[in-house]
C-alpha cells in the first residue's frame, strides 16, 4: 500500500513541490537568507513532515529519499522561489491552493502509512496531521517564529479531519482511491474555507494574569 | 527489561500526565498559542524525550506510540490545560512535584534502557538525560525560548544524576526496582532541593567580552 | 567502508574535538548559559550532523554512540570551553582551522556513507552537507538565532562540492583516501578562502516590499 495509486502519486509530488515554492517563498519574506538557507528552507517543508513520519514508522531511509521525484520537486520549488520570489510574491491564490492540495494529500498518505505498519489509531492520526504540518513547523522554528500552526489559521486542523476519516475507512475495509480522495477533499475544501474567512484555531479560555506572556513575541534578538 | 515492573510503569505513565499538563501550561505562558498549539506542546513535552531515546537507539516505532496509554495521557494532560489553564496556574506546587516525578522516572528509564540495548556508558547517561529533558526542550524551542534547561535551574543534573546510579547499578549486576526507585528518588530530592533553593548549575567563569546577549534569553520559566 | 582508513579516522575525530570546542563558544557568545548548556550544546555541534545523517540512513544507533572516542572527544570539546572560554576566545584562527577540518572531513564521509548504504546522488549530496552543517544548525536555533549556515558565510557551499566531488568518485570507482583527501581539500580551501575574504552564499534577488530583515519576527503568515 506504500505504492499509491496514480492520481494520489500525482497529489502527493503537486503538494512536495507546492511546499517546497510556498516553504521557501515564507521563509524569504520572514528574514534575510542566502542561496543555501532559501532552497534548504524550501526542501524542509516540503519533506520535513513525511520524513517525521518515517523516522517514527521506522521505514527508513525516508520514502523521500529513495524516490529522486521527491527530492527533485522539493528543491525545484526552493530554487524558483529563490530565482522568482519577486514574481511569484504576487500569485498568493494559486499557491494557496497548491499548498492545500499538499496539505490534503500528506495527511491522507500519512495516516494510513501509519495504520499499514500497524500502529494504532492515536499515531495514526498523529503521524498524518505531522507529514501535513512537520515540514512548515521545522522552517518556521528555523527561521526564529513561532509555527503559525501553533497559533493561528486553520491548519492542522482539517488535516487531522482528513486523518481520521482516513483512519474510519481503513478500519471500516473501504480505504482506496475514492475514500483517499474524499478525505483529502475534506481538508482541502475547510482549508479554503479557513483561508478564506481568516478563521482560526479555538484559543484557550484564559492565558496568564496579563492576558499572555507580552514579551514572549517581543524584541527578537537573534544576533 | 522494557516491560517495567508495575510500580514503575505507575511513575512512568505519572510522569507522562504530568509533563504533557505542565508541558502545555508553560506553552500557554509563553507565547499565544491555539488548541493546537496548546495539546501539540503538550503532547511534545511529554512524548518527545522518550522518542528521541528510541529514534537514537533504534528501536522505532517509540515505544509511547506503541502503548496507547503513554499517547492518551500526554494529550489528555494537553486537554486539562487546554480547558483548565486558570485553575491549573494556582497548582504550581503540586505540578512541580508531579513534574520530577517524571524527570527523575524517565531519566532511569531511558538509562537503563540504553544500557539495555547494547550502548555504553556515556551513550546510556546522555539518553537518560535526553529522556527526561528532551520534550520541553523541543517545546521551548518551538516558543522561540532559549530552552531553561540550558541556561538555569538544576533540571539536567539530577538526571545525569539518576542515570549515573543507573548505569552503575546496571554494571554491578544489582539494578532492579529498588535501585530504580533510589537513582529515582535521588534525582527526585535533588530536583525539589533545587526549586526549594531556587539553585541554578554552574555558569562559565566568562562568556565574554560584553558579559554576552542580555536580553537574549528573557524572563526564563520552566515552571 | 564504514571504517575508514586511519589518517580520515584521525581528521574525522579532531574535527569532532574541534565542532565540540567551537560549538559551545559559539553558543557562549550567544546568549546566557549554564554548564548543561555550553557541554550539552558542544556534543550538539559535533555529534548532532552525523546523528541526523545515521538516523536518514537507518544505521542505528549512530555511529558516534557506538564509537566512544567521538562521544569523549565531543564532551571534551564542550568542557574545554565551559571552563576556558576567556582564553580560547582568543584563538580564533586556529578554531576556525580546525573547524574547517571538521567541516570538510564530516561532507566526505557524509556523503560516501550514504551512497554506501544505497541512497542517490541527490540524497548523498544532502547528507555530505547535512553531516557538516546540521550540528551547528540544531545549535544556532536552539539558541534562539537563524542558523548562520541558511544566511550568511560561504560554509554550506564547499560542504556541498565535496559532497559533489566524493559521489563523483565513487561513481567512477576511483573512491578511496586520495579522492576523499582531495574532496575535504578543496572544501577545506574554499572555506578558508571565504573566511579570509569575508565571503557569502548569493542572496535572492528580491525579499519583499520593504526589502525583508526588519519585520522578520512580524506578523507572522503561512501564506
Amino acid at each position: 500500500m506504500d505504492t499509491q495509486p496514480p492520481l494520489l502519486l500525482a497529489l502527493d509530488l503537486t503538494g512536495t513541490f507546492a511546499f517546497g515554492l510556498n516553504g521557501a517563498l515564507t521563509a524569504v519574506r520572514a528574514t534575510q537568507l542566502d542561496v543555501v538557507g532559501v532552497v534548504g528552507l524550501g526542501m524542509i517543508t516540503a519533506l520535513g513532515g513525511g520524513v517525521i513520519r518515517d523516522v517514527l514508522i521506522g521505514t527508513l531511509p525516508p520514502a523521500t529519499f529513495v524516490d529522486w521525484r521527491y527530492f527533485a520537486l522539493a528543491a525545484g520549488g526552493g530554487l524558483l522561489a529563490f530565482v522568482g520570489s519577486r514574481f511569484l510574491d504576487r500569485l498568493g491564490t494559486p499557491i494557496t491552493v497548491l499548498d492545500a492540495v499538499g496539505l490534503s494529500t500528506f495527511a491522507v498518505i500519512g495516516a494510513s502509512k501509519a495504520l499499514n505498519h500497524g500502529l494504532g489509531i492515536g499515531p495514526a492520526l498523529v503521524l498524518g496531521v505531522i507529514t501535513g504540518v512537520g515540514g512548515g513547523t521545522i522552517r518556521d522554528a528555523l527561521v526564529g517564529q513561532v509555527p503559525s500552526v501553533l497559533r493561528s489559521d486553520l491548519y492542522a486542523i482539517p488535516a487531522l479531519i482528513a486523518a481520521a476519516i482516513t483512519v474510519v475507512a481503513v478500519k471500516a475495509d473501504f480505504y482506496g482511491l475514492a475514500a483517499a480522495l474524499i478525505a483529502a477533499a475534506v481538508c482541502f475544501v475547510i482549508r479554503m474555507v479557513g483561508v478564506r474567512l481568516a478563521l482560526n484555531a479555538p484559543r484557550p479560555p484564559w492565558t496568564g494574569p496579563s492576558g499572555s506572556g507580552p514579551s514572549s513575541t517581543g524584541p527578537a534578538d537573534r544576533e
